[in-house]
């Protein structure tokens, strides 16, 4: 449930703009990495205290300020009163139930995301949010802990591969979003494997396991719809928005991650289609073993109750029973009763059953 | 029901306008506080009698005239009129089965929400209608009964804490239904923690009470949908509108409910598919439950409906039976009957049925 | 089915514009009945004959013919020669299987509506069409029988109640809708009585009856849907409609009945959801029936069977049994028996079936 | 299948405008029919060869050409080159697996309709598909067989009946369409009727034929759903599109047109609800039936089962059994037998199962 | 799974534009294959060398480069560089878990699609991805392997049948599109014949087989579904282009592929309807079977377990029951046995269970 409903209780009745912090505390200190680059140089270093990364406002160069850990509010104040963050977006990034958006503040463009793991431990599919405000010349990135799917960014900042050197901070701001968004794909393909062994294993076998596999499945499905869809509207929000913050150049690459966005939507409704006939194969399947024990029952019932009835009329102590007399009496009753089994046999399998 | 369809029959046929109060009589006497202040003066009191009210219409300090009790049809009307309300206006007022709505009329703008709550005694969500009316320099807000979450608003007036005391009226407005719909997540967090609670019970437990839980909190959701859904609407309504009585400023405040809204929706939506899933998950349990009961029948008829048709072949009173002089024939018969026995079993064991 | 399908069959064929009437027979005789009024003065009256209204056409008052019975298509037809209505109106008003709708004939303008009540006889909601004729200084009404929701509306023009004296034809057609709509909620009420009882009984008690119950208002609920949704279309037309026959002042009402409307398809939405529920509810009721059942049958078997199979051990016939020689057999026998049973009514409690 | 999948194997890979019949040959041998009239003159003929009606192209007068049968590509071909349709409109013709559409041509429109037609034989709706070019004063109708819902349009041209003769060929056109969707509610009517008659039987007795039924219903529907949806935008095309073809007064008609068809649609998703709805039942029936079933086991096992095993007690042969020696033992077994009996039937009263 | 999910994961990560082919490798080795053709010449080679299909760019005639195997990433990456496609383009290619698009890149318009064919071994479809550039006088078509549905095409080149050879790159692009959908029928037919053999086959005999064939062709539709539905967009999106590439008479032709691609989905849809309807059928199929099965027990075992209860009356050892002394007792209790039997078999008759 945790992860469909944020406990926001604490924050209720208080005036807007006051910031709190929603959500689950993953850092223990909050950590604030500073990468500053352009063509030629490049710096990379953590900062001790929330002023160090202020220099960075005003310099040409794109700087990427990335704060690990929302718990210490003071740290997120500084940092928005700074570089000029209007109090409704801090409290944005700070409750962590918020739903992907994008808003356009002209001096700088805020965009929320989601950001999906596997956790491991729960095998669940869990959701850190990520907030990118992408200014003139830097992007600050807020995390709600450390870990994240950045390091191959960092790497090619590093390593000066690719186009992001020479590229403005849109062009920084459009990686993240994209190294987030083809992290989906991992999780999709994960979660496909599953379905994939369900789908064998639900025929043959509709265990009450199975039954808690799909129930779970369904779950994941209900909770990554809800954190995926609204991010067509994100990123269709800022191919359209006319923000000199966004190069003409970067339009074509968010075309790009557009695209995976909705072949990521169509993957989910393919899932749930796939999971929904899953689950309606697992009703029809335990029905059809519910009718495999019932002619088990049946045949066995219908078999022995007419022979038992048989045997009980000749133990019967009545003083004149003429049968009992006869010589022959007890075979011919066995074959009586011999011939009769048979005849329930050759019905049933007339009836299909056998 | 009372809850999905409010009684108006005793309004039906009269004249558009007529004012009747529809829906259940909440408070004893109708109570009407103001409130009045600005940045640097702040007043409050209770009216003893409607007229008390009036002069704070022209005053160019903000007000917010605050009504419990909607039975008193006279109040609402003498209101009305010194206000300038149009009679439709106070007709929606009082039918409290109206549907959360928007209306723009130059004067003043209409805005009818519910606020929800949790009734214990019932242990249901239940509304209360509340419409407020936004002119130059005032505020009215109309409540079914005492009991409300504006209290921290209150607070933030008398304390002057956060911009309220700065804003105008508009500002106000906003704060209400702010306070209403961050009410709605608290309604929610109860809502998806029960929802949660279900969900483990009902793979294991498929109980008859389960039946109902799942049934009652369908009808919630049924509720919940009904009053939130118009809500995007509204908000965007306001939004939208150019009267002159929205300051741009409050813009960015209505953008920051909107938001809330549609996370609300959407959390609704999610919650809808749980309890859909959990509904599947409770009919399959029950198909299990039942699939076992049947096992259990078949393997014990199975096994011992022929071991009695055994016992009953020698319990025949035939003159003749010749295995009945076997000295040994008593120990065989038990040979015979543990062994059919014991291929039962082997039999069962293959099909997975033990 | 007649609800949902109007048989049409005589029409089929015949060139657009002839007049059939498509419908039930409800009035033995048509019966015409006029009210002219203005703000001072009042006139009532019943036609005799169809040409004792003609003379109103011109007059500047405001002028109600209501025509109630559609069979006398003679009359139909002269109405429509004198007041220059479009042949295709007039097939439309004697087609009582019509879709709601409005159109604007620059001259006038037609409506086409439900009027819904309760059949108590086939404890049905049923459909009347009217339509609705308003020109420049005159609105006619056609109905397919006595009796209508009309009644107040009479009233307040006789007793110059409310805004209607003063106010001009399109007021008039607008409060014929009104009462229409209203009445619908009445309607809805009683369905909303049905479905509430329904609920309480299925969970406990589903029985056949309650099957029947589920199935009858499910489809009360497709007939109510299929009159009602087209309405928020017909309203909305005639809000937006620039004829200069409907008045600024008057949009302000339609907006109301629009209104309504919405909250009366709201309403039936949400009666959906929740006999939906029910029905769901209901399956799952019968499951648990049966599962108890099968519990019942279970126990006695896997009790009993055992027992006697154990009692048919010792009433074979063998020579030599050596239990039967011991003084204490008997008893030896029953006490083993008892056990057994004492097991099994363990074994079934640890399973939660007793 | 064949009615919802046309095979067009035989054209894959064809390059486009090749012209091949799909579908069945349901005419012997292509019948061609001219008709040819104004305000004064009438004139009717069969052609006997296809060029005998080439003269009629410019011709002031309306003619209207009909075609029984596609199989005779040659036919097509030389119609279309005479007047000048396009290679694509004409493998329209004879693909019937067409989907309902409109084309305007500038020179000429093109319309494609589904007629519907009641196959006795296998008890089925069948669609034939009409095709019907509309140019200057010409209207040329495509039939797959002979046979059609046409014959009254004929009869209004030879009579001078009606509008027809005083108007033009797109007065023509619209007749031909309104006589086809007017023969959609015959259908309907039949359809409603058979679906009524399974609504009472099923929930007395849900047979296996029932079943079948509902099967074939459902199946029906989607075949009319598919024929009919496309109609809307076909319709509304026709009445938006601003050829000269379509005269300002035909427009009126193809308004009535729309309305029907809107209707059309309406009841057939009336009917699907109600279809659905019937299957609910049916399943709920069915399990109703089996706990029924249930019980008449359940209630005869556990009477008769403790029963018999009290009698087997009795028949054990242990030496010493002192009940046996009691004079009265056998009648107190009796009372014993007939108390437990009537324990189990008021057990049974108390639980609602007889 | 892998149908529905291709598995991207090493992909994750990389700079936008890296190109890695994503999907099975299907050729051995890539084949370039080029057509080359003008009203009047005709050429036709299979490139040794990427290299030799460069001259051809700017050759005023019509070129068709047709490259069968992604594996080769050097390849694509030469062809992209000279023809100067842009790297995301490439990687759009190579990409074979793509959704079909359709993307203007001013000097060439870029086309994904899904080539469907029928995997007999697993008797799936499965989905080869063909991208297609149009440019000012060339064509260039991607695939993931050898064997395509071009062959006729490349017939009416080599033949010059049709208007192929007189038409420009677009008609040449079109008429693969064409041919790619066309095949999508064949598919379809093939499909609903197994879904026509289906519909037979489950009301009579609901198998564990036909559960799992449901299964499979609802998976297949699933996948059908994903494949096609994008297919209207991009068609559209090729129609309402208004690149200069796109010839005015070549868009009649795509108007004509988009009535198939309207009529494909159509297809889908009721295949839907109507797979979803065996399904319910197949369910209500096994409850008629289980209802049989379930009966026929309740009939042995009402009818015989009383009897044996008779008998076993008899059987007791009392000392003193007078009905064994009497000559005709054993008659008499047969005479009340059958007697009892029949009486059951009356009611059963009764109830329509015979």
């Amino acid at each position: 449930m945790s992860r469909i409903i944020k406990r926001r209780s604490k924050k209720a009745g208080l005036p807007p703009g006051t910031l709190v912090h929603v959500g689950k505390k993953r850092a223990e200190k909050a950590k604030i990495t500073i990468l500053d680059y352009d063509g030629k140089n490049f710096e990379e270093r953590v900062a001790k205290r929330v002023e160090d990364c202020f220099p960075f406002k005003d310099k040409p160069t794109v700087t990427w300020i990335n704060i690990d850990g929302l718990h210490d509010i003071k740290i997120i104040e500084k940092i928005g009163k700074h570089f000029g963050l209007h109090p409704l977006l801090l409290e944005d990034i700070l409750n962590t139930g918020q739903r992907p958006k994008m808003e356009d503040f002209e001096s700088h463009i805020f965009v929320v995301l989601k950001m999906l793991y596997h956790d491991k431990a729960e095998n669940e599919v869990r959701a850190e949010q990520v907030s990118i405000v992408l200014g003139e010349n830097f992007v600050i990135s807020f995390q709600e802990g450390e870990g994240d799917v950045f390091d191959t960014i960092r790497e090619r900042i590093r390593g000066s591969k690719g186009r992001i050197r020479k590229a403005g901070p849109d062009y920084l701001a459009y990686s993240l979003m994209d190294a987030i968004i083809d992290n989906y794909f991992i999780i999709l393909e994960r979660l496909g494997d599953r379905i994939g062994d369900m789908e064998d294993e639900v025929v043959d076998n509709p265990s009450k396991e199975a039954l808690r596999n799909i129930h779970h499945v369904k779950g994941e499905m209900v909770f990554l719809r809800k954190s995926v869809w609204p991010l067509r509207e994100v990123i269709s929000g800022l191919e359209r928005t006319e923000s000199r913050l966004i190069d003409e150049k970067t339009n074509i690459y968010l075309r790009d991650v557009y695209d995976h966005t909705v072949q990521i939507i169509d993957t989910i409704e393919s899932l749930r289609d796939t999971v929904s006939g899953i689950r309606d194969t697992y009703m029809s399947s335990i029905s059809n073993r519910m009718n495999e024990v019932m002619k088990v029952l049946t045949i066995f019932a219908s078999i022995f109750i007419p022979l038992t009835f048989i045997a009980g009329v000749y133990g019967m102590n009545f003083e004149y029973i003429p049968e009992l007399g006869w010589h022959w009496g007890y075979f011919a009753v066995w074959a009586v009763m011999i011939s009769a089994a048979m005849l329930m046999l050759l019905y049933f399998r007339r009836k299909g059953w056998l």
